[in-house]
């Protein structure tokens, strides 16, 4: 009973479907008519005009993201545990050709304007200090917290208060609407996001991501960088495919939901273990190097993780679209149990 | 009936079954069983101890091929029609941090090991001119022409006469094998390549390269940089699957002799026609507009190309391993029938 | 008696002056008063309101001009014997992270329009090909030829009408502007340049050049970038003083008076020998190899130079702004006594 | 009396000597007698077989020298308020090609081994994290203090256990050994550094400093990357006039001890003012924002800085090699008399 990371979950049946249906013929690289159906099937997502693009990582699609934002001499803001600082191996580096991560500080991984501003304020403004472009957020951040709408709209009117892009890593951005129960543009365009990485292989997909420009001027420069980064498959119906699948139905929303599900079922029976708000499909939770043991003997798979100051150990226990409630229930009662 | 290029054609049925046969839950990245395996397969498949990597395109393997060979400040040789010069949007400029790409000249897009030398001889060893670190080669070339092992072995001992590597891009290696009927070592390992891009796109897979590391060494820094361009796939498994299902049972040997099978057929009806000689799956002819619109009527698709000096016109016809056996011999017959 | 290069001539006695004359304390960088001087003395110059910034090198000021018009992703035309793509150590590589150079033909190294449009006009419009942003072109060129008013603002208008950003190299700019005995406006400002690198080092400064822009919104970025090159000195005054001494009271001009009239001299003498028109302050001359140790032996110091088709052998020969004018004499008479 | 910074002042008489007698024609780029010289100059000044390249700015010499130790994909631990993290505009991410640096802590802007290992040890050793490559240490630190060969050795020993680089900044490297005493290789090549950026401008030359490679091998991929960043100057016998003026007849010591004993003057009047033990020619003080306004209204000009947590405010004072005694006196006795 796994509950390592939902990145490795099983490819949804519909997604499947709709790769199987693009096996047709059709043309090379986004001219084919699924790519080209993106941009409509976001539009009328939001609610308002905007460019998809699809992009097979989600590392690929912040940073794309944020080279369109950001000059190689500039500076982009994000929190000191994002993804991009963390885990992306120096991919920020490398797509923007050398612009520096600006660390801010927040509890859960979240960001406040506030935070922001403490960061960008001492910075001088001459040749001499890189100057900040942008802003990046996550939705939901690496702790599986959700940003509100106000929350978002406060970051997004610093942001262009400043003359800096926002970008948003979805890459859990269903599991923060789901968990929300707004509509996707409170908290992207109408909160000031230019573009947003929507993330689907953790979702259900495979291995395609959409680049959501509200700011459609980005997706130009995109268009070019995306293949320069070989990032262009030939192939790409495949990717428009699993993209489509994801937000038709709202089959994007369905599966967060059951993860979120899954997770509150989880979250419940961990009671004052938990040491973030459980927002989304991430549990964190005190559990000592024991008890960690003993629900591994139990099946339970799940990465460790540093505990809160003081706390003898800790886990990180992920749900997925696909987590099996009775596998949930199993792990709610085994801890209970300890 | 399409002749545009084999990079837009389904998926092969096994690449399929491969891919749904990896649904079941494994570790991410490359952590996976199936990636796991595929250090074996193709050590196996090559009769030499070599290391693979999936990717998941052409552009990206080849450009990271080129990264760990190539210094920021040194050059690459290459075709002046190599894919990596005409058609990766710069690909190169940007994995390799802007190493320059040295332009040689040969009939066919074929280096000849004078050809290079031509190039390389005049450069002065200065710190003035950029110097060159590697050879990247084609096969089967861009205009479909393929090198035999003691062509690519007169390649390869220049490029160890001068400290150089040797890269092959092999978008169509199985065509240039299936040509040339020879063991697949042959024409790398034994030859001096260093790494080999082993294409499976164009052949019946979906969105997986395979990088094949005959110099291992290369294949250490190509991971930093694989994940560090967001191309480090979290379920990489549905790659390394798609890439062990073209070469086990020789399903990539099949579908480029089925390939190369349609191509001699037309190749044959367009006799004097040819400008290439036709050794893969693309046919290069001349063909007046006239001759091409009388081939459109009749539902023929395929690229214009430029024609020989003096030439009224020319086309590209490029096909596939699923390329209908009827529609290659309709194509001969209205081509006969000019 | 050394007619080697240019580039390696003692500092004209008016520039020291102006150097010694800066060792008063002053801001730091371009805070100084010199520095801050180069706007109005240039757009003076120019008879045009422009922004001057200095920078140490050529190299370095060519290459922050083209990272200023070209992105990345996109590409520069420039002639194939370019100082920017044969002697700059692949600079123009690392300034504009990874940009290409796309290579035109012309004799005597100058552009045409026509040159230019047979690079960009077979370009397609699509990702998968670089797109040219700039052009680059010497002044006088690489092989000491000039371009007239009219040629340059042919090249001019072509780049305004692609949208593409024009160049000037002028490390030798002085020289072209002698040989004209037209106003400097004429083949920049008026003629579409947008940003120029104005040589001084090969004209009896020290070590600085200046960046001239004419399209002033180009300097707000190359401030920024000049920094993060590390070009921008402590001790900027120095650079300032070397620059606005070259350029009042015409120093510039009659430096390159007197180059230009040695190689005048020398070029006489030199009659058929000389296979490029001698406008500036070079001269390519067919020289045997006994020919070229006649005049070693001589006590002339040249580089050899690739030869004319057919030709035994070639040398280069240039003057500099303190070239004596009896070793000019007498170089001119040993040549003539071959 | 300027007290704002050591970047600014004059160029010592001896340095201009040595530049005025390198006007005599030489050959270009470093082929000169002068630049030829300074691999034994500085192999006799540091008692060990080194290579020593001239470059006109500190900012590119400390990052030319990162980039021969770390890979685009790999970091630098450097202190939070190193020069290369807060004062090179983003050089480090150019000349390193988007490497990253790792920030650690330290009083005084000083490294300790622990402080690095809090740094490097949480980094998880595969792909997803950058890896570190390489330490740089400031000598004398931006806060003025100075690293025993006891300390740096400490350090060294960490990198050559951990197989990283070590570079240390010695923009003022003169003031630290002018203030330690001790030969300069006991700082240096003795504790483990791999290259040095011997600092010269901040001590009397105009726009030279001294990149010296303990490691030798270093030095080759340096010698191409400072002419692709365009630092390669024409007429160098001037740089290496400067360097070599500097390490004769130990000006480089004098300059500095006259520097330090000049800040030790004011430091006695600071008394428990002073809230970084001044160690070489920088003192950071407590001044309320009305003494500092008493103390320019007498005609010292110096920089605010930030106060220690609590003080109403602070000042950073400098002094250079031609400080005026009776300058430092009069700062002195103004400060005592607040």
């Amino acid at each position: 009973m796994k509950f390592l990371s939902d990145n490795t979950a099983a490819v949804h049946p519909a997604v499947w479907d709709a790769m199987r249906a693009a096996d047709a013929p059709d043309s090379g690289y986004d001219g084919d008519a699924l790519s080209q159906r993106m941009d409509e099937a976001f539009s009328e997502l939001f609610g308002t005009e905007c460019t998809a693009l699809w992009v097979a990582t989600g590392t690929a699609a912040n940073c794309l993201a944020l080279a369109a934002m950001v000059p190689p001499h500039g500076g982009v803001v994000c929190h000191r545990e994002a993804h991009i600082e963390m885990d992306e191996g120096g991919a920020p580096g490398f797509y923007t050709h050398g612009a520096k991560l600006m660390l801010a500080e927040g509890e859960g991984a979240k960001l406040t304007s506030q935070a922001i501003e403490r960061v960008i304020d001492p910075i001088r403004n001459d040749v001499h200090q890189v100057q900040p472009h942008a802003i990046s957020i996550t939705q939901a951040t690496e702790y599986g917290r959700v940003y509100t709408p106000e929350e978002v709209a406060r970051i997004g009117s610093l942001a262009q208060g400043r003359g800096l892009g926002l970008h948003m890593d979805g890459a859990r951005f269903a599991n923060a609407v789901a968990h929300l129960g707004c509509h996707p543009a409170e908290v992207t365009a109408q909160a000031g996001v230019d573009v947003l990485t929507f993330g689907c292989v953790k979702n259900g997909g495979m291995n395609a991501e959409a680049l959501v420009f509200f700011d459609m001027e980005l997706a130009d420069v995109v268009r070019y960088r995306r293949k320069r980064a070989g990032h262009l498959q030939s192939k790409g119906r495949y990717l428009a495919a699993q993209v489509l699948a994801m937000i038709e139905n709202d089959l994007w929303l369905d599966n967060a939901r059951a993860a979120n599900a899954a997770a509150q079922e989880i979250a419940q029976a961990c009671g004052s273990r938990v040491f973030h708000a459980v927002e989304a499909n991430e549990i964190f939770v005190v559990l000592s190097p024991a008890e960690q043991a003993t629900l591994r003997a139990q099946g339970f798979d799940f990465y460790d993780w540093t505990a809160p100051e003081g706390a003898p150990g800790a886990a990180r226990l992920v749900t997925a679209w696909n987590t099996d409630p009775a596998h949930a229930c199993a792990l709610a009662r085994a801890i209970s149990a300890l």
